[in-house]
């Protein structure tokens, strides 16, 4: 199926560029990168700014059109060293003209791979998909269907290593910039984790911290709660306890069954991991102390 | 402040009676009870039931009219008697006439006190309050404008075997059907809580199993969830692990401080406590399996 | 794509009859009901009533394992219509076994028609679907890769008579049992609606009453309310006042353009008007007074 | 009862300034505010904006200590004058210090007068109350309890007139800086509304735009909607009309009936209008194009 934007307006694409930023908090901040954008033109269109007041920790996401900003890109950083090693910055620029490269991950479950897929192919979100990954054959008819490269790769406990071995070669071939676990039901080692660091992003059936691990729509239903949740993470070498990006949650009672909490749990995770896939293509999502700030 | 009925229908009762029964679960249960009530006259108002397919249970509240019922309800027991045995049914009945007497217990934090009192004045709840107890001097003022005896009982590690003596014996005397804790922030013993099976409510700040224990709402903070939650529930010997009659949460961003949460998180406390306390008095609440029904 | 079910419980589907009635409200009816599936020996799996004490009726949902029912269901009608006619009951038989025939309308928007696809393909959703009609060739890849045969019947003012007439041609054709408006842009006649008397479900992208008619979510950003709803609903003669299945909202902000608030109310409509389908194919939607019960 | 904190850190109240204004968007203006801000040595505590392509207009919040800013708060305006003209800023300064004094007005539902006054005693509402104005006399009692001036002054359709004259005198006499209708169920004349423009925050308990007007909630069971709502809004001469403070909804079904509606919307009510008044009381509400921007 061919892409065809749903958004028209999506379509006629605004070329901006967003700074994202972390750094002490002190005085004078907002100014210095205010005065530094406007001399070079900028026309700043968002500007969203948070005070970790505990940590003393200052964060921004700023964004600004590109047409009529003075400084090539490929000179930003050079123009932008100073202001940012006064204060010990840690950022980011990202143009929007660029499309992120996004590796998709799945195992026999497809509904939030059908999901995603639907939202690329309306530009819902703007990235490239290069490859679909799974442990089964099962996905292959969607991505066929979308178009997209599909690699099946077979895991066993024995063949773990080497199949992860063999991910990492297909996303380097495929110049993955991220990776989004759509219901993928293995593990990744430490090892994997470390090459993406703040760079997967993982759909867990639960309301984290609650039922973290396996079959967590099972221990809800056995445990008798009234609202079951889904949580959308970065993923680290610790499993279920990255940096939350999104939740959210749905109610049931008595009269739902075990398959009543996977189906409707099922339209929440396409929800929730949508929202977390979006807010990283836009460069709304910053980590820090292993929490998120998500600008809106 | 004396009470006065907000709810001008409210006030004009209807006489009912509420049977909620469980038993194994087989063939002509439904015509069995409808047929008994039929045969004494019963102009049925609410009838709702529930199977558990995996454990074989059938659960069912019906409520009735009691004018033109002919069976005087201190009958009712040995009537119904036959039908109960010969099903295994455990079974209980309840008049609306008749108000339960509910205890509240408090430590500082009055916010649930204060919702609970002044929806117990304007007649939301159909209960009679004969005591609230705090160890803490705190909610005094807040009794005292309500008219509710309030009885001071101090607790330390020391004291809380002689404590909860006290506490039982002013239970006892007030002649108490069941037990609200309102924020009370104190661990009830094993053989205070088997005094009072199912007849013990709790609210806990937190989306349960997700953070039991203390200082829910720091650890939430801590780990960067995206909502936070309260839970209602019946209290068992196992802390926070009783049966769930009500959760709820509300959405909370990185520009919530702790403070914030705390003040989010009461706000709800008080409305899932408002409810389970209003379906418990309502008769709507079956425990199984460590599970509750609440029939809506 | 070839149809393969996502849920494997409901692969192995429970074979189960479920009337649904309606009467003036009298002693014994749940026992005249129970008394008769009794007699031909049904287990009965779910049973809800509702009494409208306003309008002093009585509706009922009762569900039984046609296994070990020992009424032929083609006997039904002649042996309960004694207990029908006495009591002025309105009623249906449904079989779980017989699939029902929804027909899709759709115009450009085909997130809802994809939505409804995936769910058909993935069983969740237990229907045939025999034809898909848009008034644009939009929506024919989507028909297409899901093998249903697709219809392009276009509209202007003046063809409008004709393209119903041939509309209604293609539906009877295809022996369709209810039809599903997936974001179909087109007004339907008085004729055309009266063909398919609470047979044909609507997704209208506004909280109604709010915002009925054209432009929704345009009157609502202009508006500047804080959140925004979809409403789905059974068509009648009268623009979006026909009786309501289901309604959702979700929370927006200053911070959302028009598009967002496009954006954010597009995943609302696919949730809500799969529910309102799949509670209509499992006979759980009961039209009285211009409102619905839906039975849970 | 007397005023006990209930937040401990609320009451260690930092000094705290907020900026509030809006102006024709243009380069420069974030670069300009903080420039001026950081010359007179103001440590930003919180900064927010949203710029309205549509309109073009320019929107900001800035929040900072007081501790170390070398401008006095009384030459503030003399000295921000030229950014402000030459901006064509529309502004408004709030020291945090400076407690506002609010009237409430009620009529015999004393729910949210309740709910205000506890929020009020537990020093979550940083204000003063120097006035409760019902034209019953049911809510003397709570204004008693709490220790708060309370005029009793009757309407009529004749006796409207002078009885806001009245209104206004009792008002000015009191210094209030804003009213809130906590469901007082008097129309307020287009001379009242104007003497405290976007200073009257009403809450109405409806979703609107949906059931503007009277008895909404037995409108909206007439309706069989699936969810009700209630906004709070600021109150103008167009009935209903005013700029969306605040909307909420909670989720009913057939089983609730208008009773149930009533009660449950009460609950809402409360909750509506008390993030209202703070959000008003923080200097968080920004009123353009009748719509809100509330800053968080």
């Amino acid at each position: 199926m061919a892409r065809i934007p749903c958004y028209p307006d999506a379509a006629a694409m605004k070329h901006t560029a967003v700074l994202l930023l972390s750094c002490p908090d002190r005085k004078g901040l907002v100014a210095a990168i205010a005065n530094f954008l406007l001399a070079h033109g900028a026309n700043i269109l968002h500007a969203d700014q948070h005070q970790d007041a505990e940590l003393g920790l200052f964060l921004m996401r700023v964004e600004w059109d590109l047409r009529g900003f003075a400084l090539p890109v490929t000179d930003f950083s050079a123009e932008f060293a100073p202001i940012a090693q006064a204060n010990q910055m840690v950022w980011r620029l990202a143009e929007s003209a660029r499309k992120p490269r996004m590796a998709i991950f799945v195992s026999r479950s497809d509904h939030c791979l059908a999901d995603l897929l639907y939202r690329f192919r309306s530009e819902e979100l703007h990235c490239e998909i290069p490859v679909i990954i799974s442990n089964h054959e099962h996905a292959r008819r969607l991505a066929d269907a979308y178009g997209i490269p599909f690699r099946h790769i077979e895991i066993s406990s024995e063949s773990r290593h080497d199949a992860e071995k063999l991910q990492l070669a297909v996303l380097s071939e495929a110049d993955v910039d991220f990776i989004v676990l759509a219901r993928y039901m293995q593990i990744l080692s430490a090892q994997f984790t470390a090459r993406y660091p703040q760079r997967i992003i993982n759909i867990h059936h639960s309301f984290l911290p609650a039922f973290h691990g396996a079959r967590p729509y099972h221990r809800a239903f056995e445990r008798g709660v009234k609202l079951i949740g889904v949580t959308s993470h970065y993923v680290t070498d610790k499993l279920d306890e990255g940096p939350i990006i999104e939740q959210d949650v749905v109610r049931i009672s008595h009269r739902d069954s075990l398959e009543d909490l996977i189906r409707k749990g099922a339209d929440l995770e396409k929800i929730v991991l949508s929202r977390a896939v979006r807010w990283h293509l836009d460069n709304r999502v910053l980590v820090y102390a292993n929490r998120t700030v998500v600008f809106d």
